[in-house]
């Protein structure tokens, strides 16, 4: 099968994470490119010591290249959508970090270039990848637990980000419940149709400003007849808490967080047992390169995506219909979302 | 100190249960007398193996009893708040089973008629003395995680109860949810003041006949700033299911359940591990002893119950909005329920 | 069926526990009698209030008791074998305290005795009826993982016993290690042939004084071709610590502690558990109610009992061999000891 | 810092695995040649894709490399010891797989030869740098439990090797169990002085064919007064049992396996969690990095190795005194091997 070229839009964080990944551990992948506004000597080095030949700042070195087979889309969110454009337009495949963007229109306008162009459109909802979450979906796929009738994610973060993020994260439910959104659909395999929110402010009254809230819980309904439930947290203090149970018709299936050891010390004070692991990077550290894995695959072997256009759409959906209910003090049906 | 003498009023499965207790493992409690309107043979033989002397199928040979120093009410839901009323004006001390009653006037007048005689009065909320949820309680309540964020309880039963009971149960909010109000007000130490329901029937159809759902998750506020979610299924399949959670300031504290036993068996096709213990007849077994000691320890002592009027309203009241917000479609506040 | 009236043995804790769970929690025993070499008004008192009608300092005014049918023999380890004789020739049924003397003329002379008087002899090996270690047994038992190939048994003490105790107690191996020597074989269902002994002493130097060691570990061979080990602390710190683990042909079988509760604090300094429950009287306090459950119906139905002469015999054997590998520094064959 | 140039010795599946991992995931280090005794297309191709540039079939073209500053010996056993010196005499540093050599000398002048040529020689017990038995060691090594009283060691394979590797691999001691032998010596932070065997085949009787055992028990004593029980078995079934366990003076600290999952499927027919990771690749894959990591690391900054010269010799002391104490039915002295 034919090696895949891939550029690489964005060098920041999640930009390097996926580059790295796809020089060391996905075959059948090779990186020729990558483009930042901001490219620098320090990037330069890093890419150079990745076997990276091309470095630019200017995104259409990247579209222009025929060299190319596929990109990465790992630039801040409000690029995103006109960059799958411009890739569906050159012929090139996508893989884009979630969210599309946070207007539908653009959602929608993004989805459309890449059907017309008749190329694959991975969106990053990594937790699909991870050995735990696709576990309960598996089982619950399987059908040997008989329908879904309660579905629950537990979602927190180590540490509550900076005011500064806070103030352009698109708040709690597009920035971070929105990968719960994906998840739900993914573990019920059914279309949410209405939210209800209660969120508040107790871990720092500055999210007020931002009009936005630090602790939330969001009741679900889906298409299937069952319910669900979910709940975020900007800070736990023990790590990245990470949890999902699907409760059928004959049982229930749960997964609980990866810790960093199995240890347990007994004294006369208590039993210690190890912390969950601290963050996405290290709890998703082997998703993230499962994702890529299958992305290349899929483009290789011109096979459907795991996560298309369509669950890129709808977890916005329901972001903006769980806002809604916050500020509306009421219940929201996914279709009043247009 | 004196003996407590205790009559008691129903003599079914929970009147049974509270009567061996006593007999069995209370120090301090005597029971002289039970009463049943079906007072027959089978009752009487097993009264006298536990020597009780006095069987009646008058629930006033209790009351006029001027010998019996508390009662404790096990009869049907309907009598509870009557048969308050006349224990606390013949000034005898109460225990009386959940709820006090469906409607909120009667359980009011009960509650006055027992101020007035300045009787004790504690309602059988038996969860609040298991060794897992007290734990929870204990560890909020100590102040050591700071200010509670999340209050999550998880209930489920092993199976449907049969369609007869359903009819009559005063439905999952009132009937099964009761418990999980009681609980959330317990771990939380604040009161609830705004529910949203989301409700389904997924288990048998015919709940609907009864206006009732089988399936249900409620999301709360509460009074000092937190949050939090219970959800009910009718029907678990593996048993008991009874889960507690509250995440707060500094970290989490959550029980999961008690095992039949600690086995691990693995074998190629897997490793299987013990359910939770099938009921609340197992699973509550030992806090049932325990309301009882404190109870008559209170008696005895003259101190306050643990479990009073206003912990046997409330959670009345919250059920009754949460029904109310299932059928409106809409959050509602407790102060709406008068 | 009919009453079994019992005679107890020895006022000291464990009779004291043994005739509160035949009054408390054993449906058809009655217990009528107790003795002690130094009865006082205190035993008296508590024996009254549990409706024990008959104290005396005369152990023989139970055996000339035509009205008892049983005595359970809870008095010092040298007085069980006179009194199994004692008691078989009055033709009582007989529940004996382990171990049933540390001279095995004496034992044998004991079970000929039984044998004789065609009674009934239990001996009380109580971890048998720890719900834990018996799902170990039934599941090797069954067949289901095929034969046992290694069978280990951990047990500690959540303290070292005071050094007036450890004088008396006949040695790690033939006080504590016993009842490892019994589960071994309960769980294997086969019998011990040869054994190897490490000793030391780290927890306390003057266990050496009384020709003892505070933490050994023995190995053993089985007739049926598995081998074992056995490892003993006599202060874990953290509480009481039995597990139990038989691996056979086609998987493991394995059990932990029971748990205070099932909690779970995370917090930055780490997940907290809760501890082992604390000794004995927590863990097996309903095996203790079991094994006397068990041995007033083998009386009442005049079926087998769970745990007969044999029982008390080889565990006594074993410790020997235990004791012999220590000192001479060498496996020894249980066929050694005569 | 300066890059290390390796040599690979040996392409069978450890040298591959050693290989990928150096060009993959360790920084610092860059493969320059492998050679194989019986080198072919398919590991050239091979080592064409990991962008190793030499290939050859005569290890000799290695140490005469001036441009190689360092080998991974993983060629078989035998060659081990000879390797070890031709790498010294050519002033290369050595990484070299377990066991060093099946014969006493050889492994003293393969030492000597590295001493006399001061370069670094660290041997492939690759569990040291398992998280959890890393954590088991740094909890013991920080003294925060007192001295080590007790040490247990768990070692089971999943499934039991072919006879044809059976009757070369120098039997269940010098083998599997070699590992087993050097966590005890890790986990204790002491040498053993005493072992003590019992050793049965109930898994194949063939193992009996080539003077083995297929499940064996090793109890041992320690220099700082310790004791500790090795069991080992040919075959779970369920996986690789990999667990450790140091009881101390103030507590224990002990660690399970690492799972597939963290999954829980709870139905009528019980809990189902998942079994443990499969084998050595799977559970030590992170340790397999880890430990070229260091080795590395010692290199270029030239500090001492993690894993030395003594940690090579003693093991193989230790196997040589199980399998002695299971020929001769007694405890042997590690002092008596030589």
């Amino acid at each position: 099968m034919a090696e895949v070229k891939i550029g690489i839009l964005g060098a920041g964080r999640i930009g390097k994470l996926h580059a790295t990944n796809l020089v060391n551990a996905v075959p059948g992948a090779k990186v020729v490119a990558i483009a930042d506004l901001f490219m620098n000597d320090e990037i330069i080095d890093w890419a150079k010591g990745l076997g990276i030949e091309k470095c630019t700042d200017n995104p259409d070195d990247i579209f222009k290249d025929s060299n190319i087979d596929a990109v990465f889309i790992c630039s801040s969110t409000n690029t995103h959508a006109d960059f799958i454009i411009k890739a569906a337009e050159a012929g090139q495949h996508i893989f884009c970090e979630k969210p599309i963007h946070t207007d539908l229109n653009k959602i929608e306008e993004a989805i459309a270039a890449v059907e017309k162009a008749k190329v694959k459109l991975q969106v990053g909802f990594v937790r699909r990848f991870d050995h735990n979450h696709k576990k309960v979906r598996d089982t619950v796929a399987s059908g040997r637990l008989g329908a879904p009738h309660i579905v629950k994610v537990c979602s927190r973060d180590p540490e509550a980000p900076p005011m500064s993020y806070v103030k352009v994260s698109g708040g709690i439910f597009m920035d971070m419940m929105i990968h719960d959104f994906d998840m739900v659909r993914y573990l019920s395999g059914s279309e949410v149709t209405e939210v209800s929110t209660f969120g508040t402010c107790v871990i720092d009254p500055e999210f007020k400003k931002y009009d936005d809230v630090d602790t939330a819980i969001v009741m679900l309904k889906f298409e299937n007849g069952a319910i669900g439930v979910i709940d975020n947290s900007r800070r736990a203090g023990y790590g990245y808490d990470q949890r999902t149970e699907v409760h059928c018709e004959k049982g229930c299936v749960q997964v609980s967080n990866d810790l960093n050891d199995t240890s347990m010390i007994s004294t006369a004070e208590g039993v210690i047992c190890e912390k969950p692991t601290w963050f996405f990077l290290e709890r998703y550290n082997n998703a993230f390169i499962a994702e890529s894995v299958d992305f290349v695959n899929a483009v290789q072997n011109d096979t459907d995506v795991p996560v298309g256009g369509i669950d890129g759409l709808m977890p916005v959906k329901i972001a903006m219909a769980a806002k809604k209910s916050l500020d509306e003090g009421r219940p929201v049906k996914i279709s009043e979302i247009k």
